[in-house]
C-alpha cells in the first residue's frame, strides 16, 4: 500500500492569483491586484452593536447549530431583498445561505460535474469559479462576449457542438474581471436558449447591487420560466467578506440538491453571523449603506478612467464599468501582461495580469485592475507608474 | 437535452437523524437525541466583550477576506494546546482552520476517495462521517471493536483482504455514538498496523477534551511517525458549535492538498470569528470554562447512568462513557429501536435509534442517548419513560 490520492487531487493547483498576491504584501506597494472591499467602509461600529444585542438576547441560538438551510428571517430578507432590486420572483423556501458565494461554486461543480463534463462561460471569466469547477474534472469552454455579454449565436453554436453541456456560468453584472455588464435583451436571449436547450444557466451575482448610475437591471433569474437559473449573491461587497456569508436561490431539482451537499460539507452556516447580519437589516439602513459603498466606488472608478485617459498610451484600451470592482486592460499585442506585472512590481505598483481568467486559451495581453480600495490619489499615482512601465515596455 | 447532475448526486440522501430530529421540535419534550452542547454554558457574556473588543480594535482585519489557512495565532494557540493536551507534536503550519471538524470529513473524501474505493471504520460510526464520504462514491466496511476499540486483528485481516483500502477513520475518546474509548496500547497498535500498510489514519476528536475523570489520553496522532495520522478537532463542544469552527492538523503530502479544497470550496474560514475564539483565549480563562462544562456533563451523564440503572429492565445493556455527549444502548435482540422510537415520542422522550450508525450491516436493536443538553430531572424522568416504553414492549 501507499497514500493514493483521489483522481480528482491531480487537478488541483494553486491559485495563480494568490501567488501573484503573496508578492503584493509590502505595505508601500499601490495594488490594483486583489479584489477586496474598502475595509474603511465596513460597518464596524454597528455591528459591535448589534452583536452585543444578538449574543443579549439570543446567545443561546445564535451560538447553537443551526438548520442546514439557514436563519428563516435572513432568508426572507434575502428573498425580499432579491426580489425587489433584481425584480426575481424567489421564495424564502428558494434561499440556502452558505459560507459566500464561493461555496456556490463548488457545490455547482458538485452536484453538476462529471469527470470530462463540458460547461460553458464566459472568455474571460472568474477565476476562482473555474478553480472550484475544476476539482470535478469538467472541460470549459469559453463563448466570445462582446460589450453586451456573450454573443447568443456563437453560444448557440457552442450548445449545437456540445449537446450535453452541464450548465452555462455567467456574471451579468460588472463581470470580474472585465467589469462588463450584459444588456437586457441578452439576458433575455440567454434564457431563451438555455430553455431551448434545457441547459442550467448559473448566474453568479456578487457586484449586481453596486451600480453605480441609472436603475439595477433585471437579473438573469427574473426572466427564468423553467426554473433552470440558480442565482447565487453575497454579503462580501455589499456588507463585508470575512464573515463569509453568501446563498443561492435555486428552485427544485436543484435546491434539495444543495441542501443536501451542503448538510454533508459543513452542515450549515455560521448562526451568530446570519443572526447579526438579519438584526443589522432591522436596525440599520442597509440600501443607505449600499449607497455610500456606490458612493466611494464611483469616485474611485471615476478617478482610475481619467488618470487611464491620461497616462496611458495609444493602443491601450480598457472598460468603463458601471459599477462593481473592476475594470479590464488590453495591452498592445506586444505587451506581455505578465512581464509588465515584474516591471510594475519594481515601482511598487501591482495588478493582475488577463492570463488565467481566459478559461481555454492563451491570451497574454490583457489585466485586471480593482479600483475598490485605494485611494483616488494612489489611484492615480498608481495609474501613472503602469502608464509608465507601458511606454518603457514599449521603448 | 435535459438537467443531469453528477453521478455522485446518486448516493445523496437526507439524513435520518435529521429526519428524526423534525419529529422532535416539541418544546414538551425530553430529547435525548441530538448532540447539542448545553447552550446555558456557552460563553455569551465574554462573546460580548471580545467581539466588541476586536472589531474596535482590528475591525478591518476581521470583516476582510484573510488567508485560507487562517488566522495565524489561532493556528498557533491550536497548536499548544493540542501538544499540551494530546500529546502531539504538531506546529502552527500543520493547522488549516475549517467550518467545523464536519468540513475535514468533506474535506477528506474530496481528496481520498475516488467512486468504488474502499475505507475502513469502527462499526458503529458517526452518521454524519458516513454521509461526507458517501458523496464520493465509496464503499465503507466496519471494523468489529470492544471496549478498546478496534479489534486490531481484525482489522489486520480486513487490511490484507482489501489492500487498496483508502483509510482508517476513527474517533478515539467518547466515540459518537457509543461514548467508548480506545485503550492506549490499541492506539499505538493502530500506528504501528497503519506504518506497516501505509495507510492513512483519520483521528476525529470533538470530544477528546471533555474527560469526566483522569488524565487526557495521547491522541493516536501523538504515535505518528510517518505523518500518516490526519487529526481533526472543533471548538463545537468546547466553545461553541454556532461559529462553526474547526480545524486539521496534518502533514504533507495532506496538508497542501487541504488548502488547495479549502480555498476552491469557500476561500477561508470567517476572519471575525476566528479573531474573536482567538481573542477569547488571550482574555479569559479557557481550561475553566472546559472544565466547567466537564462538571455539568459529568453529573448529567452519572444522572443518566444511575437512572438507567433504576428504570432499564434486565437484558438492557449500555457504556459508561468517560467523557463526551453520549452512551449507547443495547437492547434485547427482539425489539427494534425505530419501533421503540415511536413509542417514546408518544410519552415524550426521543432518542436517535442506533441502525443507520453501522456502516455496513443491520443492526436494529440499539439506541443512541445523548446527556450534554438536558437537566438532571429532564434525564431522570426521560430515561424513566423510556425504561416503561422497553417493558411494554416487552409485554
Amino acid at each position: 500500500m501507499a497514500i493514493t490520492f483521489s483522481e480528482r487531487t491531480k487537478t488541483l493547483k494553486a491559485s495563480e492569483i494568490r501567488e501573484i498576491l503573496k508578492l503584493t504584501q509590502n505595505p508601500n506597494l499601490i495594488s490594483f491586484a486583489g479584489g477586496l472591499p474598502a475595509p474603511e467602509l465596513f460597518p464596524t461600529k454597528e455591528l459591535i452593536d448589534v452583536s452585543a444585542q444578538v449574543l443579549e438576547e439570543n446567545g443561546g441560538q445564535a451560538l447553537q447549530y443551526s438548520t442546514t438551510e439557514g436563519y428563516g428571517p435572513l432568508r426572507q430578507k434575502i428573498a425580499q431583498r432579491m426580489n425587489k432590486k433584481f425584480g426575481t420572483s424567489v421564495h424564502d423556501n428558494d434561499i440556502l445561505i452558505t459560507n459566500g458565494s464561493q461555496q456556490v461554486l463548488d457545490f455547482v461543480g458538485k452536484i453538476l460535474l462529471d469527470d470530462g463534463d463540458i460547461f460553458l462561460c464566459e472568455s474571460p471569466t472568474y477565476l476562482a469559479a473555474i478553480a472550484a469547477f475544476r476539482i470535478y474534472g469538467p472541460k470549459p469552454v469559453g463563448v466570445p462576449t462582446d460589450g453586451e455579454g456573450m454573443i447568443i449565436e456563437e453560444l448557440e453554436r457552442l450548445l449545437h457542438l456540445n449537446p450535453s453541456a452541464k450548465f452555462i456560468y455567467v456574471i451579468p453584472d460588472f463581470q470580474n474581471p472585465t467589469g462588463r455588464t450584459w444588456s437586457v435583451e441578452r439576458r433575455h436571449q440567454l434564457v431563451e436558449l438555455a430553455n431551448k436547450f434545457e441547459i442550467p444557466i448559473i448566474e453568479d451575482n456578487p457586484y449586481g447591487e453596486l451600480r453605480f448610475d441609472g436603475p439595477i437591471l433585471p437579473a438573469i433569474k427574473s426572466f427564468d420560466t423553467k426554473g433552470l437559473v440558480v442565482f447565487t449573491g453575497t454579503f462580501s461587497k455589499t456588507f463585508c467578506p470575512g464573515m463569509r456569508l453568501g446563498w443561492v436561490a435555486a428552485n427544485e431539482p436543484f435546491f434539495s440538491k444543495f441542501l443536501l451537499v451542503k448538510q454533508a460539507a459543513d452542515l450549515h452556516t455560521s448562526s451568530i453571523s446570519q443572526l447579526e447580519v438579519s438584526k443589522y437589516m432591522d436596525k440599520y439602513d442597509f440600501e443607505a449603506h449600499i449607497r455610500e459603498i456606490i458612493r466611494v466606488y464611483k469616485s474611485r472608478r471615476d478617478a482610475m478612467v481619467s488618470a487611464m485617459e491620461e497616462y496611458f498610451p495609444e493602443g491601450v484600451t480598457f472598460t468603463y464599468p458601471q459599477g462593481g470592482l473592476f475594470t479590464w486592460v488590453e495591452l498592445p499585442p506586444h505587451i506581455k501582461a505578465v512581464k509588465l506585472f515584474e516591471l510594475c512590481l519594481k515601482s511598487n505598483v501591482a495588478f493582475v495580469p488577463g492570463d488565467s481568467f481566459f478559461p481555454d486559451k492563451k491570451v497574454e495581453n490583457t489585466m485586471r485592475l480593482n479600483y475598490s480600495c485605494m485611494s483616488e490619489e494612489q489611484i492615480r499615482e498608481g495609474i501613472k507608474r503602469i502608464g509608465t512601465a507601458i511606454k518603457n515596455y514599449k521603448a
